[in-house]
This record gives C-alpha cells, sequence and structure tokens, in this order.
C-alpha cells in the first residue's frame, strides 16, 4: 500500500478545499470580514450542518454527540480497529478569522473525500471531527468538546455563560440535524492540521511543520505594595512607589524570556495601579505574568527566575511583593511516531518540512491523553489569528490538507495496513 | 513697635490652640479617627460657626462672602490702610487629617486674639480668612474659594458636583449663621500657616520652614501603541509590546526627577494596559506623568527631557507613542519681602527656620497673584497627610502659630508702623 501511494498518491482538491471553506467562513459572518461562531449558537449548527453534509458525502455517517461535538465515520475494511481520525473545530473567537479551527475540519473531510473518490478504502475506520467549544470563549473553558471525548471532563455542571445560563441547557438545544450519537473510541491516532498563528513558518521560509510538543503554560501574578503618598510633597528619595517595582518586573519577565533564545516566551498582559491618580503616589501594582516552554523543567526554572527577579525588584525599592501563583499546565508532547508519520508523508510528497513545537493550546492537547497524537502547522501571514485580518495563502492551506491526507494512508498502515 | 516686641512679644495660648483645633477637628469626625469637612456640606457649616465664635471673641467682626469663604476683620489704628491677613481653609478631603488647613485657620485666630488680649492693636485692620473648597473635592477645582477672592474664577456656572448639583446652589445654601459680606480687599500682605504635608522638615530636623514658592506642576499623558498579539504564538523578537515602552518610561520619569537632586519630582501615577488580558500581548498602554518643580525653567526642560525619553522607550521596542499634555501650571514665587519678615520674626524667636517651597498647591499660590503673600510650614510627622494618620506635634503647631502671630506684627510695620 504504501509503495502504491509513493508513485501516486490520492490528491485532494484545492478548489474544493477553497470553495468550502470559503463557503464555511460565510457562516457567522461579520461586518469586519471576520467571523462570529460562538459554540452551540445558531452560527455554530449551521456550520456543523453544513459540515455534515459533506462528511456524508465522503461516505462518513454523520453524529453529534453530548458534547456537540460533529464526527463523521467512514468505514474501514477492518471494522473491528480503531478508527484513524482526523479534523480540528468549528467555534470560533468573537470576530475571528475563518482559518482557525475551519482549515483542520475542511481539510479532513477534503482527505476523506479524496480517498473516497479515488476508490481507496482505508483499513481503519476514519473517524472525521469538528469538535465544538476549542476556544473557551462562552462558558470560560477552552477545549470543552475534545475534553468531553477524552474523559477529562466529568460534568458540565459547573458551567454556564456570562448570563448563568448553563452548559448543558445549550448543548441540549444545539440542532445541526444531525442525530445524537456516542463517539467511537479509542482512536487509532488522532492528527490535527492547523494553522500555526505565529509567524515562524513564514520568517523561516517553511510550508509546513509536524508539530512535537504543545507548549506548558505558568501563569502567575505578582502584587508589588508600597506607600501611597502625595506626588508633590514626597522627596524622590522617601518613595516607596509601588509602580517601580512593577515596571522593572516587566523588563525583567521580557529579558529572561529573550534569554532563553526561543525557548520560552513571557507576558505581562495585566497591569493595575493604585490608588491609580495622576498625583498620588501608586502605593500598589499587579502584574500577570504568563510563561509558556515546550520543556516543562525550563518553565519550572524560569517561573522561580521570575520570582526571584520580583523580589531584586522590591527589594530595590522599599517594597514588599507578593506572589500569586495562577496555574500551571505542563507542556504536552506528541506522539514521536505520528510525528514520524507526518515526516514520511511529506517525504513522500516531496515537501520541506521543519519541526517546531505549538505556541498556542488545541485540542491535540486533549487528544494526547487519550490516542497517539500529532498535528501539521501551515503558515499563518504575518502570524496573525483571532482576527480577520488572519489569513493562509490557499496554496498553504492545500499543502496542508494534502500532507494530512498522504499522512492519515500512512498511520492507516501501522498496524493491518 | 518692633522694638518692644523684640524684647517682650506677644505670646499666643498653646493651651487654647489646641483645645480649639482638637474641637474643630471634632466637627465631621469619622469612624476611622479622619475628619470629613466637604465644602458647604452641614459640617462645614458647623465649623464655620464656631470659627466665628472665635473670631468674634478675638474682636473681629464676620462675615461670609459669595464664595462661601469666611472672613473676620479686626479693626486697626489706621482703618484706610489694608488689611494684613492671615488664614488657610476650613474644608477637608474626605477622612483627611485635622492639621490640614484647620491649623492655618485656628492660629490665625489664635494670633488675633493673643494680640486682642495683649492690648496690642495693629495699625492695619487685621483680615482673619478660613476659605471654602481649598481641596476641590466638591466640583473638581481647587482653591476655588481663593479663587473666587482673587478675581480668577469670573462664573460659578460651569460647576456642579457629581451629582449634577451646582456649585452656587450650595454656596446658597451654605448657612454657618453669619452675614453675607463682601470681603475687604486689596490686601497688604496675606500670610497663611500651614503642615508641611512632607517629610522635609522631619528629616532636617527643623521646626520652621519660610516658604519662597509655590511649585509649578506639568501634567501630561502618553499611549504606547504596538502591537495586541498571542502571548504564546509570538516570538519575543516579533513583538511589540507596548507596556515595554511604558515600563521603560516609568524608570525614565524616576531617574530622571531624581537626577535633579531633590529640585523636581516625578510621578507615573496611572498606568493602564489594553486590552488587558494575562494571555494578549499589550497592544496599547497608558501613563500620566507628573512633573512638579519651582523652578519653571527646569520645570519645561524636565518635561522636554520625559518626551523624549518617551520616544527613546518607543523607538526601542517598534512602537507608536503619543504625548498629550494635560495641563500645566508654572510654580508661583512667594514674596520675597514677607519671606523677609517671617525670618525675621523667626529671629525675634530666636528659633531656627529654613527655606523650601511648597510642593502642594495651597490658597497662598492664589492669593500671590493680589497681594504679597507668604507660608510658614510646620512638619508633618513621617510627612503624612489626607489620611487619619496626619499629625504634626502640638509643639511644633503652637511654635507655628507664635511665629505667625510675630510675623504679623512685623508686617504690620511695614508702611505707617
Amino acid at each position: 500500500m504504501i509503495r502504491r501511494c509513493r508513485i501516486s498518491p490520492v490528491r485532494i482538491r484545492e478548489d474544493r478545499l477553497q470553495a468550502r471553506l470559503t463557503e464555511l467562513g460565510h457562516v457567522g459572518r461579520t461586518t469586519e470580514g471576520g467571523v462570529t461562531r460562538l459554540s452551540y449558537h445558531h452560527e455554530h449548527a449551521e456550520a456543523a450542518r453544513l459540515t455534515a453534509g459533506w462528511m456524508r458525502e465522503a461516505g462518513a455517517d454523520v453524529g453529534v454527540d453530548r458534547w456537540g461535538n460533529l464526527f463523521g465515520l467512514v468505514p474501514g475494511i477492518g471494522n473491528a480497529l480503531p478508527p484513524v481520525a482526523a479534523g480540528s473545530h468549528l467555534d470560533t473567537v468573537p470576530n475571528g478569522g475563518i482559518f482557525d479551527g475551519g482549515l483542520g475540519v475542511v481539510a479532513a473531510v477534503e482527505a476523506a473525500a479524496a480517498l473516497h473518490e479515488a476508490g481507496v478504502v482505508l483499513h481503519h475506520p476514519l473517524l472525521l471531527l469538528a469538535f465544538a467549544e476549542e476556544e473557551g470563549v462562552s462558558f470560560g473553558l477552552g477545549c470543552l468538546g475534545s475534553r468531553g471525548v477524552a474523559g477529562r471532563l466529568v460534568t458540565l455542571d459547573s458551567l454556564a455563560d456570562r448570563g448563568g445560563r448553563p452548559a448543558s441547557d445549550w448543548i441540549r438545544d444545539f440542532d445541526p440535524g444531525v442525530p445524537r450519537r456516542e463517539m467511537p473510541t479509542p482512536m487509532a491516532a488522532y492528527l490535527e492540521l492547523h494553522i500555526e498563528q505565529g509567524p515562524m513558518l513564514e520568517r523561516q521560509g517553511a510550508p509546513l511543520a509536524a508539530v512535537d510538543a504543545i507548549v506548558g503554560i505558568a501563569r502567575m501574578a505578582f502584587t508589588f505594595r508600597g506607600e501611597p503618598n502625595h506626588a508633590g510633597t514626597t522627596p524622590m528619595n522617601a518613595r516607596r512607589d509601588a509602580l517601580w517595582g512593577a515596571a522593572e518586573l516587566v523588563g525583567s519577565v521580557r529579558d529572561i524570556a529573550r534569554g532563553t533564545e526561543g525557548r520560552a516566551v513571557g507576558t505581562v498582559g495585566q497591569c493595575t495601579v493604585t490608588p491609580g491618580a495622576a498625583n498620588v503616589i501608586p502605593g500598589r501594582a499587579e502584574v500577570t505574568v504568563e510563561l509558556r516552554s515546550a520543556d516543562g523543567r525550563l518553565l519550572d526554572a524560569l517561573s522561580a527566575e521570575i520570582r526571584s527577579a520580583a523580589s531584586v525588584c522590591a527589594g530595590r525599592y522599599g517594597l514588599e511583593v507578593e506572589h500569586r501563583p495562577w496555574w500551571t499546565e505542563p507542556p504536552v508532547p506528541l506522539s514521536v511516531r505520528v510525528r514520524d508519520t507526518v515526516v514520511d508523508a511529506a517525504r513522500d510528497l516531496g515537501w520541506p518540512l521543519i519541526t517546531m513545537s505549538s505556541w498556542a493550546g488545541h485540542d491535540a492537547k486533549i487528544l494526547a491523553g487519550v490516542a497517539p497524537t500529532g498535528m501539521i502547522f501551515v503558515p499563518s501571514m504575518r502570524g496573525i489569528s483571532h482576527s480577520p485580518l488572519e489569513k493562509t495563502a490557499w496554496e498553504d492551506a492545500a499543502r496542508g490538507a494534502q500532507l494530512l491526507c498522504r499522512a492519515l494512508e500512512r498511520l492507516d498502515a501501522w498496524d493491518g495496513g
């Protein structure tokens, strides 16, 4: 089978991929040129209905599970085998782009369609996935759909939208016109095509990446306390200005993250000053620090380094500083075997491919807990995402879909192929 | 006359000063141990009624002018002469201290009482002043009462409290049981005793200061603009983090102000970050900068230096920066002649006295526009003011009142004395 494909791989249809993703992108279109498809809302249901039709065309039997995930199952030769799965998510952030999530869903369906039309039947069933609520916009919890599939969401009971409406009500009323079913698990493998959402591929002139890990995240807050005082009568050398400490920490976070030479990033995204009047010396300043790295030990070391930098900043200006760890998600390594398969598939197609970590979270991070999981990245123009300006060249999108298709064939060959 | 006073100056009564200021401090007492006397509110009227009684005891004829300022006029030998004036303000910030304003009012009344009881009649009439709305809490404009007296407030029409009630209604209903009258102007001189509200006297171990100027204030805002972006997928070297520029400016303001070695202070009191999420790189950061100096040219030079520092901070991180001047109040030099008179009075009393600038605004700043004006400072413990913890030792307060009394005698000798 592998030999056959090397000589003449199944070809996806770039025109159809573009047409379908464009059509999907009109569901929830905003006046600013972006797309808003909040999970379980009308637009999400419409997008799922559309996608379900395409899944059926590709020979899949469709269903929606109890988390609102749409799936399509294409029978394989050996239907006792666990399915090989591919997909991404259908929901978007408010006024986001059409590629984030949508590309991975449409590409998986396109791969199935191409195989179907080429008369290729895989040994494994092929599971097409269109997850719900990856973005976490509605209930404050990202990857809700994939968490459900992976058994990492025992109950929906604690989740509600800002207006207090329970997630379970939203999901109950979610009706894309597809039967409710249990999703077939376990999976033999899961492979997700996604836009990079960063500028690395574009900067390196690389068209494709295999992802080796999803970075870990450490989020914390620091509160500096000094003495609020009169901005006129307090001499410079008598001040205990909390913002002096916080501002210096902003620079430390930047310099420490830069010092890792690409192995970590660090961000101060919030800075709040109290009392916050132009003529009062800040008595209190609070900043958040977020660190990300694919290297868990580095992440821990950087967290410690930032904590000690905060103490130094505080000490320098006679301040007190309180450190509040917020949460930490350790990095998730993806399957080496899936990655090797993607690398082989790229070689089949004669395309260069780099290996990189994903600096953002994805459903693949969750699926990695229950199945050998991999990801393929294609370039994001200027690294922009979560914006109407989000864009991936159609040529790059098609190359990603083609690689996905080829890699699915190769994954199918793992056992029994 | 001066010779007589040198040998046996009129003595104020420290016990009465303390008793009266303590009594005044109970008007508007808060549960936190501070005092809230908002202008034209019930507590202000009660404080004015109390003060008016003390003024009458000291031989003054009392009135309230159309700005709500209480005044008492003690006749002099030469009633054609313009009055020598002394006083301060009766209003406080919310939950402030009892000394800010109150000391200057009670001390002026005490000086008049001491002169009265010693049988000393000045050549000039003596004008005792208890200004309204110095703090600017009610209508957003400080020194409202003294502005009115100085002709720097053409109309009250544009002023209203937060609830929309016009200042003119407040003043109309302000009733301390004292007849409405025009305040006698012009004045021969105005001298105000006030607590320092800063730590300089305490730090220098000096009991008294003559004030040579009220510092000027330059207030401005800077908005740094970068690119809001994903805190994970954007590599450190691809970031345009607006907070990097703002944080660096915080340090520049501190260092530039420190570099003046006490001739100026600089404060960043507000810092606002947008979008302000822990996982989004700040696309926008806004800071206020307030500079104060008694040297107008230095103030201008520092403002320019801060503007150029902001450009450097922006340039370093690929940001744009917008400078928005807010307002500038030039420094106000006080009368050298009044200061020399205060210096002489301190010498009469055998007390050391330093000269310093006032780093906060006062009614004297306004009066300086229409009369030779001076100020006397006494120490604030730990420099604390606008707080229930505001405190001046009674011994220091009495020393200030005694110096005020002696200086009024010497001011009276300027012409015709």
